[in-house]
């Protein structure tokens, strides 16, 4: 039998899982703050349910077969369609603006390449019901919020952000024909990853004045909110767009985000998709692919449920993420996962042991005890293999006056106490820290 | 397109995820105070990790398929295969005993029947490298324990148990054929499901003596261990197995959970897998399929991953569990998810509302606003229906004072407070309840 899991799927084992656990802590936390409520769906849908968003191509990317009832199925790729049609479902009897979360696991059969997986986590946020850049700037806000949370800093990672509405109106303002929008964006879109004079020479085959060309690349770099209002901030066609992106900045400004958002029109994103203000959360050096990407899809719910409603979101996936905490040594080692190991130097005490033990778990703590006759050394040394943080040593004498020896294994210190007292110690959810309050009867 | 997911899969709108949040909190929270640590594996893995175990038959009862690599895959329908392909991967790093825990999502194409699903989630507890009975107690009394958490009680619950070994041994002693021993577990675990004069036939067809037979029928009921004790406790081929079973029982009552526990020599369960003590655990009013099944499978490892370990370990799905919470009313409703919204009189205090919710943010509160300009009235309205515990409401006036209105909407009672003091409000991860200890400024 293989040993291991197919290519492109990923074992979580204990350590793996705690710094998925951790991740996924972030993402349940944050969004919790920002009043984002869980829901889920399934992982396998109708293939229909993601042709008709992403049109056949996708279905060469798609784990896909028919079920034994002949329907056509795939394992989920992305959530967005799910949501839709959770959504669409209950259009009318949901509150208004919907703030939903889910942690899907993704499927996608990519070629194989190096590192590249088949399968992911990924956080998906999105507001429903607000037209308003209001909205816009809460996502955005949850989005850096996790970043903050996971403990990286503004010097670490940059939201980029644009707006698809401002981008197609200093285009037209330009002079790029509108038939040749879609040209424009590809060579938008693909700016850092072409050669310069393939770009010029695809668009000045497809009708795009020269000067509208130029015009295009000096637009796509980083500029500020206010550079961009002292130049475009006054012209008919565009100062609604410019004072709209200034309201959305203002108000990540007051959410407390501002510092790591950076206006970049060059962020495209999904073509056929994107309505309005799109962002991608990328590390400032450069070393991984985006951490996150999303915007606003104001039409896509129609498209895909039959829900006219203005809508945004994001996802942001486990791999870049981890990778990017792991390089910036922010991924917290798994903590020791053991209050007490209850150890007795005598093996007619095990049912001493075992009812200690319940306990202590009955007051929260997490405990263990060798589950087999072993030598007082030999329990000591599992405890520290464990990780425990204390350990609880009964013996014949002092277990007949009712007390019992606490150590702490980090620095080997010990107590004696009263065993009714260490029986009703209330615990937390997590490991004892620091002092315990323990009288000591010795 | 059809606003339905598959037949037989679930979508868990922000009410169902929470019930399953519920269920899945208290199977980590009693696994962690058990010492057990997370794992997780791929929910797709080559199709003979199933049929290695399982024969061929199991493929009719799979979402099975070739993926674009020619692979021949499945949707995982159970974790064990899983559990033991790790386990062997690692087998002599890891430290011993192993004792982990999943919480998969796992997929069966049965016929469609009502009610049936084709997915559940199914908490996975397993321990590897102890042969001896501790284990087999330390197991059931996890599984006991996330009952009381859940907070059933030994009046709602019971835990049928019994010992393939000691039934093989009574149904020797009895007189049945060595050979015919299959044919007696099958009768032994039909019992309840069938007609006594059917299973009759069938055993003396198969040449199991009449006074076999009969005493097949007797031994199959509930009894306790002191009567199988005072009959089997002394005869020599049987009291090594009544001996172990004792001391199971003995540790079942050190660890507080005997009441639970009922002596049941027909729980029979997966005849070619489990060597040792098998356990199940129902609801007392028999309205309910099992809750939980398990035992010792001492030799599966070695089958599957060629591990020579003494294993054990269970499976607790959350459909059955939370058809029982339901109806002992014990599914706590969707908790209101709302520390506070924030409020305004003033359109013009929109960077107010949102700096401030920032800062509640921080401080671990969850915070909603209205995100278009609404009537103060309004705002409140949208704050009880998202079931908001306070509202902190700006007005012009106050905010110029630097002062805030904090209103409880249980009870409509109001205290001014200062804003500085409110920004700096430590949070904790949940819903702030009873007083708050804010200082009234009024």
């Amino acid at each position: 039998m293989s040993q291991n899991a197919l290519p492109g799927f990923r074992d979580f084992y204990p350590a793996e899982m705690s710094e998925r656990n951790h991740i996924v802590r972030a993402w349940r936390e944050v969004a919790r703050r920002y009043a984002f409520s869980e829901y889920d769906g399934p992982p396998l849908e109708s293939l229909d349910l993601y042709t008709r968003k992403s049109g056949d191509e996708i279905v060469s990317q798609l784990y896909t077969f028919e079920d034994k009832g002949g329907r056509l199925v795939a394992l989920r790729p992305e959530m967005t369609p799910t949501f839709a049609r959770m959504v669409a479902a209950r259009a009318n009897a949901l509150r208004k603006p919907v703030r939903w979360f889910s942690i899907p696991q993704l499927f996608r059969y990519e070629r194989q390449q190096k590192g590249r997986l088949r399968e992911h986590f990924q956080l998906n946020a999105d507001i429903v019901g607000e037209a308003d850049v209001t909205a816009d700037a809460e996502l955005l806000a949850l989005a850096v919020d996790i970043m903050k949370e996971l403990g990286l800093a503004s010097s670490d990672v940059r939201a980029r952000v644009s707006d698809r509405r401002l981008l197609q109106a200093l285009l037209l303002h330009a002079g790029v024909p509108e038939a040749q929008l879609g040209v424009a964006y590809g060579a938008v879109d693909r700016m850092d990853r072409e050669k310069r004079g393939d770009a010029e020479e695809r668009l000045a085959a497809a009708g795009v004045p020269a000067d509208a060309i130029r015009f295009l690349f000096e637009l796509a770099r980083p500029m500020t909110a206010d550079a961009l209002r002292a130049e475009y901030g006054g012209h008919p066609a565009l100062q609604a767009h410019v004072a709209l992106l200034d309201r959305y900045f203002a108000h990540l400004e007051a959410l407390g985000v501002a510092d790591w958002v950076q206006l970049d029109l060059s962020i495209v994103r999904g073509l056929a998709y994107y309505t309005g203000i799109v962002f991608e959360l990328f590390d400032r050096r450069g070393e991984f692919r985006a951490i996150c990407g999303g915007g606003r899809y104001d039409s896509l719910l129609d498209a895909l449920g039959g829900v006219d409603e203005p809508a945004l979101g994001f996802g942001m996936g486990d791999v870049v993420l981890g990778e990017l905490l792991r390089a910036r040594k922010l991924m917290p080692a798994a903590a020791p996962a053991l209050d007490y190991w209850v150890a007795a130097d005598d093996e007619a005490l095990l049912p001493s042991v075992m009812s200690l033990a319940a306990a202590l778990r009955t007051g929260g703590h997490s405990v263990e005890y060798a589950l087999r006759p072993q030598k007082l050394g030999r329990q000591l040394k599992s405890a520290a293999a464990a990780g425990a943080v204390r350990a609880v040593i009964l013996s014949a004498t002092e277990s007949a006056n009712g007390r019992a020896t606490v150590r702490t294994l980090a620095d080997g210190s010990e107590r004696v106490v009263a065993l009714a007292q260490l029986r009703a110690t209330p615990g937390g959810y997590g490991v004892v820290r620091g002092g315990d309050g323990f009288a000591d009867v010795r």
